[in-house]
């Protein structure tokens, strides 16, 4: 198929595609073919409104009484049970505080402390770094040692020392999803506990946190959730665990009796013992809005979307990108795939530029792979022919190898 | 001097005073007199317009290139430069990052690293809560002991175990500020560190950290600096600490080489190293803008207008409010007082809710005290004394043991 008929052919997908209206509900620049939603995801068309509204209204006019009168205080809970819905846990397993990285910190030490006895943690070796890094944080206070290995050979790592296995849904570089439902049931049966960072997957992917048995999962408010530059993250605990959970992080807001201010941490029931300092509620406020978007919409629709993208893409990259010098790295089978692609190629930092100066943004990842995010709420299916299109013209023309880019690439 | 020679008094006062413009440069509510600045700060007038382009043309239609082109990137260290002189820190030594809470936990355990074999933790026993809590935890991952004291008797709590010495610049409920330089000193003396909380007195006195030797310092965005509800909080590292302390919240964004994506931690040089996970932008940028208040201001400014508004309150107290039954609590002596004063009062919760019902705002802190803060900014010496004519007609008309409030106070 060439790509004047796949254009064709996307226009016909979207035309037909039940989503394609979604698209409305974000407000995106004219002309620009976003693919880095699983980067920083679009703003959404309610957002600007509603925080105007918590600048003006709430926090200029209502000052401090708001926490009770807009109902500040339970935010993070509110928030928080309109994402366990996408992520299949119960509403008041979820709550929305401090970073994903804070929050796997939470989690580690929480999973860990109800394993005692055990000391070894088993970490996904391709994780986000700075998993790795909470990872190696928690061991170091803990006295644990970690173990780091390829979650597709999870099963000969797990032995009756371990005591946490953390993994990434999505790999964040190679787009590759693994299976929540069966690594957690190794883990299990290995006797110890699962904690997943759902940063790649919630809001694009099928997320069964309670179907799986999931104990504790982390995830980011920025990408697929469309919540805005560096919004909050939230901790999801599975309800068995909250009577006996531990967070290394007490704070006020997580007190049984937070306006007491009782000098001895007594933990709150249930997940609100995973909130710690003062949330920064005009970000907060601005992901709450943001996720108006997924209103009326099931995750295997939004899933099936992101799917259609993806196949669209891999069909045409097979086709048209491998003979320019790329390389397919996101597995093919719909299963394994979450909701993006990556390419390797040589220049793949100039390639990357070359497109954003073409008007289609995807990114790099160190050190040769181009990531195309295709956020099912609002790319289209012309979207991906046209990025095709660019990439190919970026290449036949070297704007790749453009020497502006080369100079850049060394300085970052 | 009766209620109407002080309102002359304080609207000659307003007129002299130098900074008695600054109060436009926020917006309040017409008629209200917020006397809860301490616990949330009042907008500042230019904040709407920041945060509604930080939203729509930075992340709307920039979007994640704005983590360049809009310097998202450099946000946490230009903001904290702002914030470091204000508090008298250099420009390098301050961060904006996370909560309070959360940036106290990563002071106290890199603080405790830099002291090995030395086993005790000293806390101000009337610390903020969640400073104890964390302090607690720390202790508890570190196996260390706390100590808590009370920061009058400091002297007679250092040893040569204590390794680490945690205090408030000012009590959250008494409003008395503690001798930073002489407190810091003795800490010096017996080989600890001194970690202060400046969340009660940042922005409204002058805090020398770097005369005064300070080691490490966590404050608040949200009360005199007016960064907004939640606003994203600050870490302050003394220059001489930054090659060696370690974070035990190593995150990307605080890696030496965050884009290149390693699998193992390298702290960036600096204080750098206590970022963590990716701020949250919006609330942040809120913040920048926010502090746009202090420009042209000095710190001995601010103090001084800070000290008469709570003079006059002191003043009016003894004579009108002594014998209503409320007793003052804060400190009569300057140096001894940060910018609020807190009365003792057996119905406080009650009168806290009726000065609301009629528009003074101040705040409840369990179980029996009325906290009135002065934040210098935009406090005027005439709302001083509409608070004091307040209190004393509460009082005298009994609104304050109004058996709606009485009902609210048991379910609180």
């Amino acid at each position: 198929m060439d790509l004047t008929e796949a254009l064709h052919r996307a226009e016909q997908l979207d035309a037909e595609d039940p989503l394609a209206r979604v698209r409305e509900r974000f407000s995106l620049p004219d002309g620009l073919v976003y693919l880095d939603g699983n980067s920083l995801g679009a703003l959404g068309s309610s957002v600007p409104a509603a925080v105007g509204d918590a600048v003006q209204r709430q926090w200029g006019q209502s000052l401090v009484a708001s926490w009770n009168t807009h109902d500040w205080w339970d935010a993070p809970r509110r928030v928080g049970a309109r994402i366990a819905r996408l992520v299949g846990a119960a509403d008041d397993e979820v709550v929305v505080a401090d970073s994903t990285s804070v929050n796997l910190f939470k989690a580690l030490v929480a999973a860990a402390r109800l394993r005692p006895g055990r000391a070894t943690m088993v970490i996904e070796a391709g994780n986000f770094p700075a998993d790795l890094y909470i990872a190696d944080s928690v061991a170091d206070l803990l006295g644990l040692t970690v173990r780091r290995v390829d979650p597709l050979d999870i099963g000969s790592s797990l032995d009756d020392d371990v005591c946490v296995v953390s993994l990434s849904h999505v790999d964040y570089r190679t787009g590759r999803a693994y299976d929540m439902a069966a690594i957690t049931r190794a883990v299990h049966d290995a006797g110890a506990l699962a904690v997943w960072d759902l940063a790649h997957s919630a809001g694009a992917l099928v997320v069964e946190l309670d179907d799986c048995g999931v104990d504790f999962a982390v995830g980011c408010g920025y990408k697929y959730l469309n919540g805005g530059p560096g919004a909050p993250a939230y901790a999801m605990a599975a309800r068995r665990h909250h009577a006996t959970m531990r967070s290394p992080l007490p704070g006020w807001t997580g007190h049984a009796r937070p306006f007491a201010m009782e000098g001895t941490y007594e933990p709150a029931p249930g997940i609100d013992a995973m909130r710690c300092g003062t949330p920064p509620m005009l970000s907060l406020l601005a992901l709450e809005s943001a996720l108006g978007a997924f209103d009326g919409l099931t995750m295997p629709q939004v899933r099936a979307r992101s799917l259609s993208l993806t196949t669209l893409f891999l069909d045409l990259a097979e086709e048209h990108l491998v003979a320019h010098g790329f390389e397919v790295v996101t597995p093919r089978r719909d299963a394994e795939r979450g909701s993006q692609v990556s390419l390797n190629h040589p220049d793949a930092y100039g390639v990357v530029q070359a497109l954003a100066a073409r008007g289609v943004v995807a990114d790099f990842r160190h050190p040769d792979i181009v990531r195309l995010g295709f956020a099912p709420l609002y790319v289209r299916h012309t979207d991906v022919v046209t990025a095709v299109r660019h990439l190919v013209e970026v290449v036949e023309a070297g704007e790749d190898r453009d020497e502006q880019w080369v100079v850049r690439a060394t300085v970052t």
